[in-house]
């Protein structure tokens, strides 16, 4: 099974926000499409382009902006030796399967083509194509990838599971598994549990599974964020309901906001400097207080380009979590790559941490 | 001119902050490839998709995974009937024109094809090739798209530039021009910068424009969100040298919050609502006491899918935009999309605001 994903019209490759929108709708759909292409509506090579792409998969999904669906349709309806007949106000390929308001689906020699026409800042119209490969994501902390391979590897074979594992960061592997015919999923992963207890994150994303286990507790989280600038606070807002447990973040980029919202002592700032393990343990402890939630993360680091010293390089991060009742972890890393991908992994780094210190929630 | 990226090796297609930090380094390169292939180095259309990939564009980034690298050389080379030989410690292509550790760049039949291996949390091998367009992005604001159409395009064919604009958020068109061979992009920026006095934004990134503009005048920013969650904070922060401007953030996201850290009045609470023109204001007021800022930006409102009411449906949300003087735009919008995209919409209406309220900075 191969599903690929067209976007048709030259404005919504520029549209960024947007196009962030199509892809996060048309992935719950569709998994990840295996390719994805953009083309212009005046390109010369529309057909052929369409024409191939509908050619090498199986579920294909084609975005159009306004003014392509009509052309769209003609394309489409050539390739398939289809008239176009008005159906529900639309001009489209006669033979539609299913149509609704600005979308339409077409099932052709067991291949699916579901074409949807969008507005920036609109909704976009309902998508028909459901992938139904059964296929689940999870997650192993504190392993490297060689002894996953070696420790899992198996037990997937005997379940006849599929599984490509990726590593998020050091000791955060991210596994997908994916079910052939006879496969049983369930039984995977209860087997895999048992062999790595309290390593095991069930669940396709691990900040949706602290919010949820935060919630079940009834505890709260609040973060103070430096080099991060608001990352991860933005990561546990992506999630609905999850104002039930987060209170609330404070990004501290200036030293004297860093002073006078979390309470971090001038002496800290002046002798080890912000970006120090001292500055974060004080960070944790001001959000907790300002905040009475039950579990503080924050950061505190040099994302780069500048700013590096010998001493602390670019990528020098302090990321840092502690319940109140005072336990806490703090670790200094170094990180490669660009300004966001380093604030990126200092993000996961932190939500790891907290994965530690509230393990009897988050890893049971 | 097509340009394509193709991503081989499975484990990367799931490692998102990973392939994040590939496009965006890649983006710097080939602009936005016309078209993005990804491949497990395991399928059998492997060849195929290398092969079809390479004739149809003229620039073509290929990244693998660390396992694959030897897999995606021994397939070029069979290509482009070439054999294989050892430079710089990598079995690649004999006619490779340039390379370095883990990457090489070849030059067949007037394309370019630059192979690079990666590794999770390592830093990007070095990218040779550059997409020699000449092309520019800017944004103009308050403005219409139909109305841009009419004003602009017929300034763009006198200065030989080809224009295509897409719409961010109502009233906030972002344009991107191609020079054509005798083209003048200066002097098309200029035109229309006197067409259109104070709407237009020479920057491809407006946010960092408003950074620099900012830094100029030795002025500060500080942010309070409620429904954005700290993604305006985070957008500010990407930008490197932000530290000078950007004092820092609250994201208040539980209503004692909004009270306790930022002096919200809990009878504004009580009787309007956290999403309320008043509690915006509030918010504003209170983040520019806290933070001795001199603008700052505020946002409270109903993401969803969740929250939602008759008088204030999901999509409700309220942004403002202040300066320390006391002048003050909010605005009630109602939003459509994803929660991710409206609280993305959100954070760009806030900006345009904050573009209003300062515009002796940032509209000269």
């Amino acid at each position: 099974m191969k599903s690929s994903l067209i976007v048709v019209g030259k404005a919504l490759r520029y549209n960024l926000p947007f196009l962030n929108y199509i892809h996060s709708t048309i992935t719950k759909h569709l998994n990840l499409p295996d390719q994805t292409v953009y083309i212009d509506k005046n390109d010369k090579d529309l057909f052929f382009v369409l024409e191939e792409s509908i050619s090498h998969a199986d579920e294909i999904v084609i975005v159009t902006s306004n003014d392509s669906f009509n052309l769209v349709n003609k394309v489409i309806a050539t390739l398939g030796e289809e008239t176009l007949e008005l159906k529900g106000g639309m001009l489209i390929p006669s033979k539609a399967v299913r149509y609704e308001t600005d979308c339409y689906l077409l099932a052709r020699e067991g291949k699916y083509i579901n074409v949807i026409k969008t507005t920036e800042n609109k909704k976009l119209p309902p998508i028909f194509i459901d992938n139904t490969n059964e296929s689940s994501l999870f997650s192993i902390i504190n392993i490297d990838e060689d002894s996953l391979k070696i420790l899992v590897e198996p037990l997937a074979q005997n379940y006849e599971i599929r599984i490509t594992p990726t590593t998020i960061i050091d000791g955060w592997i991210s596994v997908e598994a994916v079910s052939n015919k006879y496969g049983n999923l369930e039984s995977f992963f209860k087997a895999v549990k048992s062999l790595l207890p309290q390593k095991v994150i069930q669940h396709p994303d691990v900040i949706e599974h602290i919010c949820t286990c935060l919630e079940t507790h009834g505890k709260t989280l609040s973060v103070a964020e430096s080099c991060t600038g608001g990352l991860i606070a933005s990561m546990l807002t992506e999630h609905s309901g999850v104002s039930a447990v987060f209170k609330g973040g404070i990004v501290s980029y200036a030293n004297e906001i860093k002073a006078s919202w979390l309470g971090v002592n001038e002496e800290t700032l002046e002798r080890h400097g912000a970006v120090s393990e001292l500055c974060v343990r004080e960070m944790l402890e001001g959000v907790l207080n300002a905040s009475l939630a039950d579990y503080a993360i924050a950061t505190s680091g040099i994302a780069g380009p500048t700013g590096g010293s010998i001493e602390k390089p670019v990528g020098t991060v302090f990321v840092g979590a502690r319940d109140k009742e005072g336990n806490v972890l703090i670790e200094r890393l170094l990180l490669e790559g660009d300004r966001h991908y380093i604030q990126r992994q200092s993000a996961y780094h932190a939500f790891k941490l907290l994965l530690h210190v509230g393990e009897t929630l988050f890893l049971k």
